[in-house]
């Protein structure tokens, strides 16, 4: 099992909030449990949406150094870079292994750090098959075969040791390297903002009786989807009291990628059923 | 003078070329000097265009962490963070004031080092004023307003002490500590992607006539631009002996936001005029 399973959370966290700061409706009745992705799940459905990242190293003098870079992922998820010896970042990596690397989500809405981002922390090591590493780099960024021939760029490996993953507003969680390893990005990932705006767009009734059914908010009055992944549907569920955010669940976990569809028909004609 | 003279140079740079690489073609006819935005101006004008950077800071073994940020900058381009303890990053700024800020262009075409981006290297401190600090922040990250009260954010100014510029491949440059806070953003900036959009799409006779006149490729048969700032455009000139980057000037720069324009009309004109 690398899915956790977690009753809807407060999106505020541990952050220390003013006095004043109002406080979230409670769920009137009982809270179908719901899953979720693993924080090592959701750190490699970061990390094989996109294939642009930014790259933490060490400077002669010990300074740290941030930079972007280009990268394409192994089947343990470990980034494949190609960089430069012309660039501060590989020169600092071929003389100090020591690398970090941010993935972040690409923006949704005008909150820049509502949305996910993962942080990987381990050493670069040369590839154990350069032919392989190459292939994989030049998958995920087909423009580097115009400079990948260029004899002042090398290929490195993250041996990924931390992982941690931060899903927006007090949402976050360490993964360890072998959870990480193992994981399997989101297959309906690509299909998740399409969902989530149709769903918002066409289906407000089947939220909003999601909501009643499942996040113990009885007394809602309109829910919006937030989010869409394998496992199950986020909400943000309107009550006379305020609002609240919830986690409603698929029965089974999305398998294909084109499943999202099915799956939340399903859970619709479910929540109706409980009506 | 914070700009430089350029004439147009090879994007290519140091980087080392196979033996089979096509050698760029070289300029037949004089060409004329044109200025470009210095390294300062480049990475000022990159800080300005938008509030989400990666920044790197140094763990408490001393590893590079690379996370995700949002800033504002204060008027001489220092930029001022706000950040909870609850984040990785904070703890590491906290301890070790030592940090990197890598703030990248929106990516343009589907090459994503083919933009800029500017990487700057400091100390951090607590805000000499508080209060300006926070506005800097409040104004660039509107959103920000919901978590500034929390009392796990802290507001920390970035002292900028190296600056490097990478405006592509090969085209990279190091600005001094003092250029880069006494320079200014380019007025035009946000303009200049549709500017470059029109001038394609309606103008390929001007840029051919600019190409032409004053690249030193007098049998052009085509232009592309491919960039405009305050001082001039960025072309990519089509010839018989195949494609060449090359760079045509404003006579004078712009200093209005709504100046692209006319200099452009101005530079056209001139390019007819030599014909």
């Amino acid at each position: 099992m690398t899915q956790t399973e977690n009753a809807p959370v407060g999106r505020l966290g541990d952050h220390e909030l003013p006095p004043d700061f109002p406080e979230l409706p409670r769920p009137l009745g009982p809270v179908e449990p719901a899953m979720r992705r693993s924080p090592g799940e959701e750190a490699r459905t970061l990390v094989a949406a996109t294939n642009v990242a930014s790259l933490a190293t060490l400077t002669e003098d010990g300074h740290p150094w941030a930079s972007l870079v280009t990268y394409g992922a192994l089947l343990d998820g470990s980034p494949v870079l190609l960089v430069s010896r012309l660039a501060e970042h590989g020169r600092n990596l071929a003389r100090d292994a020591r690398a970090s690397l941010v993935v972040a989500a690409e923006p949704r809405g005008r909150d820049p750090l509502a949305k996910g981002r993962v942080t990987l922390t381990g050493h670069v090591e040369r590839p154990e098959n350069e032919d392989v590493a190459r292939d994989v780099h030049l998958k995920a960024v087909p423009t580097a075969s115009a400079y990948a021939p260029f004899g002042d760029f090398s290929l490195w490996v993250l041996r990924v040791e931390q992982v941690r993953w931060v899903g927006g507003y007090g949402v976050m969680d360490w993964a360890d390297a072998g959870s990480y390893a193992t994981s399997e990005p989101d297959p309906v990932a690509s299909a998740a903002d399409y969902a989530v705006g149709h769903m918002n767009d066409d289906h407000p009734d089947a939220l909003l009786a999601m909501a009643v059914a499942f996040s113990g908010h009885t007394d809602a009055t309109a829910a919006r989807c937030t989010g869409a992944d394998r496992y199950g549907l986020d909400l943000m569920v309107s009550t006379p009291r305020g609002k609240a955010p919830a986690r409603v669940g698929f029965a089974q976990r999305v398998d294909e990628g084109d499943g999202l569809r099915q799956a939340t028909i399903e859970l619709t004609r479910r929540a109706r059923a409980e009506a």
